[in-house]
Parts: structure tokens; C-alpha cells; sequence
């Protein structure tokens, strides 16, 4: 059996990390970061995640400002509300959650996000310095952020090493091939036209699924102590459970298990990662503007 | 022997397009692309590049405006004149020559051109963009834009096919590595940390070899029918040759001719096809400013 690596535990801990540092900027300049989230319409998964962001910033310190628009707004009364945040001093990081009604253009909404404040890194700016060599983004999305915080914290040398990406998604697939490049990893990025998907991906001394399919890789697909890192969260039903489905993973874990050397669990891998990367970002910020970093 | 992917003469068939449409552009609102050129200091490498681009400007028509600014010129008086040739609307494009001088902060530089003048494609916004998904960038980088085209006129299909990017320069291999994902080929990045290269480069059914070392591709580093794209153009020394050198590529072509199924020649490969591209780039961004694309 693979060698669990214990997503929640290590987003616990970054969390209080980030709880003793809001402290410290608290006791330094009497303020505390500030999170503005941007709900719009009433999917119930954004919904959700929007109040697991909020709830955890609560619980590090960090404000939480919320608005909440109806499906039917405007791309012009969204983008006031952006430029609203973007003024405000007390909001060091915007989140408008994704994805936005169809009638709404996402790349004008996210590219009016302040880059300043812009704490998911989707901005074409932190995008650009992201991909090249020797420059700096303001803001690494979080998700991303949080598998190569979940490599680094368990040990997972990346420099020389093979790394497989499945999925080329600009929120997810995308940013890592680029952070594990960046690391000096050889970077193989598969997707849905690549031929023999599972020789690709057993080449993979890491492999990262993010594609958004139930239990697609297969025991077959890993090469033997490879580390997984597993960023689907795909609902399936399931009769046994009281809400009729269960969450997994892109990677079929009881197929793998044994294969791998590390393997994330879903739920409890990269999820809470994701949470406790854009509280660190929204930190960072904040340290950012207070002149503290 | 493989078949010669002929650099000089695709790029020749390019500048007589681009030919045509100044004459176009010309008879439908009397006025011409113009790209400016600013040259810092006197490297004889880059005192060439911009001789040849300014040249091959006149052949096509596209009028060039040339600044000279010593060595010694401070980062403010290089921002004035990108300021100035920003606001200049006789000027499409901004191409300044790099490198530059240690004492200037080239981000910052790049970062000023505007995103409309970028025709360079070097801007953070036009790399962002560029790498994501469902985006449009301004401008696509020339020796990138050219490896494509070159693959593309030679009826070479990308699609489902392994292409080896060797190098990730933010000029050349990361930017076509972006390139050939949104084309969907399955891409491979290695460099100088990856470990057994042959056997890498050697999975792909494309190779571009963007390294800048003389000869460093070998036959063993070849799958046997690969389109190899050869963007290293490296002087060594040759005591035949009247300068006492002459010009190499990244892969070693006579031991490498007969494994490959298609092979671009140094010179005369990838080097035409770079200018070729920044005549389009501003071609293409006088015909956005004259409202005529």
C-alpha cells in the first residue's frame, strides 16, 4: 500500500501557520487581510465552495467580504463590483468564483481583478510571468500552488524527475506543468489527443491528474512508486450513501494503491490544499500592502 | 536523406504575401505598417538582427524607424523613447533588440511596450494569453510562430502527435512548447536537468531543438521518420572558412539526415522564418490599427 499523503493534515497545518502570521499582522499594524468573494447566480458547487472559503478564512483571522449577485447581472454591474474591490483598502484579495454565467465574458471580468489583489492567479499578467523563466507572478493559482506544496511537504524530489500532467485545464493542468518546469522537472503534458494515454502516463515518476474524469487511471497507467497527485473531484453515485453519490478522484485509488509509492486520497488530498494556498495568497497580499514583506 | 524543410524559401513566399497586402493596405488608406527598431548599444550579433529586420522591412514595403542609443543609456531614457514610439501612430510595432545592457532591467522594458506595439510577443499579457486556454494573444512570439508555420506549410499534422521541445527558453522552447499544446500534440519539455535525453528527444515524432548547442542532437537521439525543427544557430570555428567559422545547429545535421523523415537546415531553416514573422506580426498590426482586419 502507497504511502497516504494526508492533503487535510498538511492544509491544517498551513492554516495555523497562517492564523499565527494574521496575529503578528495584527499585532503590527492593527489591521487583518481581507477576502472579497464574488458569488454569482446559485450553483449549489459554487455556493459551497465560496462558503468553505469564507468560513476558513474566519478561522485564520482573515475578513470576509461578501457579495452576492443574481444570475442575471450585467458584465457591467460585475465589473463595478470588481472596480468597487479594487479600490477598497481593506480587501487584499478578489474571488470572483468561477464559472460565471454564459451571457458573461470571463476573460474581461478576470482581467479587471487588480493583479494586486488578483489572489486565484488567473490574471493574464501573473499568467505571463508564471510561464516565463526568471520572472515573478504577483499570485500562483492555488490549486496548482497546493500540489507542489503537497510535493515539497512530503518530501517528492521534483528536480531530474519525470513529471506526467493528465488534463491541460488553465486552472489546473496548465499552471503545474508550468511550477513543476520551473523546478527543473521534464514535463510531459497528455491530454485527451494524446495517443496511448496510459504508456504516456506511466512514464510519470509524478503524475498529476486533472482532467475531471471518475476513476480514469487505472493501476496499469502508474509506473510502479510513482507519486500521484490526484486533483479530480468527480461526484458518482452511490446507493449505500444517504445523498445517493460519493466523491473520487481521476485516479481509481483502490486499483492504484498498491502500485504507487504516494497516492492523494479525494476527498481530503488536494481539495484543502486549494483552500489553504488561497489564504496564504490572500496573507501574502496583505502582508504586501501593510509594507511587511 | 530526409526531405529538406527549406526555411528560405517558405519564409520568401511569406515576405511576398506580406508584400502584397502592404500594397493593399497602402491603396485602401495611404499609409504603410511601420516597425520601430531600437538598437542599444553595438553587440555585432544584434547590430546584424536589426540590419536584417530593417532590411527586410523595405523589401516589403513596411517603413522602419530606427533608434541607436549607446551602452551607457539609462533605464529612464530607454522607457522615454519606448513612451514615445508607443504614442507614435506612424508605429505598428516596437522591437527591442535584446539582450540589453546588464544595467537595464529588461522586464521592465518589455513590460512597457505596448500590448499593441508588442510585436515581439514578449509582453507578460501576450505570454499569458498565450498560454492559456480559450485566449488570444496580441502577438505570438517570431521563432515560435515560425517553427509552427514551418511545420504547418510542410503539411506536417501536430495533432495526437509526441512533440519533443529541447530547451524552454522564454523566447523559443516555452512559448512553442504552449504552441504545440493548443495545435494538441502530447508535448515533452526537457532541458538541462532532464535525465537521458537521447531516450527522451527520442519519443518524439516532432523534435524543435532550441538548446543553442553546436551539434548536440545525435542520430540515437532521433526517432527514426521524426520532423526534426533545428532553431540553434551557433557559430564554431572552421579554418576553411574565410571568417574562421561557419554555422551549426543545435542537432549534428550530416550525422542526423538519414534518420530523420524531415529536417530544417542551419542556415536557412528557422533563422529566414523569424523575420518572415515579424513582418506579419506587423503587418497584421497596422491592418488592427487601420480597422482593416
Amino acid at each position: 500500500m502507497a504511502k497516504l499523503i494526508d492533503g487535510k493534515a498538511i492544509a491544517a497545518t498551513i492554516r495555523e501557520e497562517i492564523k499565527v502570521e494574521v496575529r503578528k499582522i495584527e499585532a503590527s499594524v492593527g489591521k487583518v487581510p481581507g477576502l472579497a468573494t464574488v458569488l454569482v447566480g446559485s450553483r449549489t458547487d459554487s455556493t459551497t465552495y465560496v462558503r468553505m472559503k469564507r468560513k476558513a478564512c474566519e478561522e485564520v483571522g482573515i475578513e470576509s467580504f461578501h457579495t452576492e449577485l443574481p444570475e442575471s447581472v450585467s458584465e457591467e454591474e460585475l465589473l463595478s463590483c470588481v472596480e468597487r474591490l479594487n479600490a477598497d483598502p481593506a480587501v487584499h484579495g478578489i474571488l470572483v468564483q468561477l464559472p460565471l454565467p454564459k451571457h458573461i465574458n470571463e476573460e474581461r471580468i478576470l482581467s479587471a481583478i487588480s493583479v494586486e489583489k488578483d489572489v486565484d492567479g488567473f490574471h493574464p499578467v501573473n499568467i505571463g510571468k508564471l510561464a516565463m523563466k526568471s520572472r515573478t507572478p504577483r499570485f500562483v493559482p492555488c490549486t496548482p500552488r497546493g500540489c507542489i506544496e503537497l510535493l515539497v511537504r512530503s518530501n517528492v524530489s521534483i528536480e531530474g524527475k519525470c513529471a506526467v500532467v493528465l488534463g491541460r485545464s488553465n486552472i489546473v493542468g496548465l499552471p503545474v506543468s508550468l511550477l513543476l518546469l520551473h523546478r527543473n522537472a521534464t514535463v510531459i503534458v497528455c491530454h485527451s489527443k494524446t495517443q496511448d494515454l496510459p504508456s504516456v502516463c506511466r512514464q510519470g515518476d509524478i503524475l498529476i491528474a486533472a482532467v475531471g474524469r471518475a476513476n480514469m487511471v487505472k493501476r496499469d497507467w502508474i509506473k510502479p512508486g510513482a507519486v500521484v497527485i490526484d486533483v479530480g473531484i468527480n461526484s458518482i453515485p452511490d446507493a449505500s450513501k444517504k445523498n445517493g453519490y460519493r466523491l473520487v478522484g481521476d485516479v481509481d485509488f483502490d486499483d492504484c494503491k498498491d502500485v504507487c509509492g504516494m497516492i492523494t486520497p479525494v476527498p481530503g488530498g488536494t481539495g484543502p490544499m486549494t483552500i489553504a494556498m488561497l489564504l496564504r495568497n490572500c496573507c501574502d497580499s496583505a502582508k504586501e500592502a501593510f509594507g511587511l514583506s
